[in-house]
């Protein structure tokens, strides 16, 4: 199967450490590599976890701030240090636009690749990439600024032809493509073999939603209903929820609510405040709610 | 003797690696902390290399360039995380108060804490700083975009009284004062004492310049005659002179011969490109035009 995963490259809220880095995440969606949000010392972070960085083509910020978006300029700077060609797309909320060229004026900086940028509506979800094997849509978050969140889904892939098939009944090569596409087969003695007994179904299409930075917001969950994998911000534990409603965060016992209310398949929580030495205890919290939750862990890599 | 010292938080030229950030110092003249320019990641070095970050009182940023510069909104968002109260104070080229201000407004931030911008000439040296033990100055440099090195210059210091002559002739405490000034002491007998068998002299002023980034400039030279420490950029080896030329930075060789032309007592050579693995070839270079050089290490700190 192609891959699809999404490495961590720092879940930090607010603050890196130098053992930690705050909000990045690379995104492998069969081979079309993604970056989600980007903060301070992400190119240091994708050095550090080898991922192929260079190799991006779409890079999806979700709010203005520090800790999703402070890294940007260096690794758009550092793109034009290795001399990059290809053209690199930018969604971002309104005001990423100035944000980047504003910088790049007063560094009277120019790039050596064509960059495109897209501002976000971020009240309503809106479809931002389509490309033949997959779609990004946008999720409108509840943070205190401007905020989505974003939506990865697989198409419906081709059924898969049985090559065992291929081979008893001698199925010319030209007649595949229509036979995946939903068609049968008229075997040489004339007897019809029917699309369900020359395929196997495909896998189903997997789906990915990034929700950071957002307080608990039960509209969301129609729009993430029954993705394979949810990454929910868990700033908080329960006990300080008064903080969390406070600055626009959720607790862990929320982001796991969030999980069964929206039915998804698994859940990873992340954006930990830097009060926490460790996620257990945010971990056991969500899983209170929801089975089937990790804590993010930096530098590893998870299969949606 | 009162401290006096340069702790390097980043040395590296344009990008960062996972071992080592770009340019940024933190300098302790006194107990007064300041910063010299801030590369992406430095809130992470500060923490690395324990310094007392928090206690910063002024940070002075050369130019627009990220490595030099895309650490400081993480750094001053972080001091306002952490309810930083004491007023800051920012220098830096036209632009730094556009950079600062559009960011904070594009992330709706506000700072717990005053703070204060002033943007330098870049053209002339200017008197940015005037304390009571020292005086800061700006340096213009020839790089590719408005810079400004940094002169930090202690004040004399008053001579010390001597203990043994303050109980041999049983000066009284209201004297000190004058006789340090400058004035002599008639003793019990009516022996007149002066100035010179009374005091030890001070220490002499001790002086730091920062110089980073700039092309081979003969004129700095007579802004920084005689200094006892010389930070001086030297971001490639002589062999890709064009290169630096081409760029506006300085080889080291001509770092060492800028420290010839200045009779500065001692050399520092650091913002070294990534392409060299270490510094041996550009200190041994450095060196064969100036001996008294060291090469900067990151988390190392110097006196000055």
């Amino acid at each position: 199967m192609m891959r699809f995963e999404v490495s961590i490259l720092g879940c930090n809220a607010a603050l890196p450490t130098y053992k930690s880095f705050t909000s990045s995440q690379f995104l492998n969606i069969r081979e079309h590599y993604c970056l989600i949000d980007c903060g301070e010392g992400c190119q240091i972070a994708v050095q550090r976890y080898q991922v192929k960085a260079f190799q991006i083509k779409d890079i999806f910020i979700s709010h203005l701030h520090g800790d999703h978006v402070l890294g940007l300029m260096g690794l758009l700077m550092s793109f034009g240090l290795n001399q990059r060609k290809k053209k690199l797309r930018l969604y971002g909320p309104k005001g990423i636009r100035e944000w980047v060229e504003v910088q790049m004026r007063l560094m009277n900086a120019h790039l050596s690749y064509p960059l495109e940028i897209r501002e976000c509506d971020s009240e309503q979800s809106e479809l931002l990439l389509d490309t033949p094997s997959f779609q990004v849509f946008s999720l409108p978050l509840a943070h205190r600024l401007a905020c989505q969140g974003f939506l990865f889904k697989e198409k419906p892939a081709h059924p898969n032809m049985r090559k065992d098939r291929i081979l008893e009944l001698d199925i010319p090569f030209r007649q595949i493509p229509a036979i995946k596409a939903g068609g049968g087969f008229t075997d040489a003695e004339g007897k019809f073999w029917p699309h369900e007994e020359l395929c196997t179904p495909p896998p189903p299409p997997r789906t990915y939603a990034y929700c950071s930075d957002t307080a608990f917001h039960p509209p969301l969950a129609e729009l993430i209903r029954g993705v394979d994998l949810l990454y929910h911000e868990a700033t908080f534990l329960h006990e300080l929820l008064k903080n969390a409603k406070k600055t626009g965060h959720s607790t862990a016992k929320q982001a796991g609510e969030m999980a069964k209310l929206a039915q998804v398949k698994k859940l990873l929580i992340g954006h930990f405040s830097t009060r926490y030495q460790d996620t257990k205890a945010l971990l056991e919290e969500a899983q209170s709610e929801f089975a089937q939750t990790a804590a993010a862990e930096e530098g590893k890599t998870y299969s949606v």
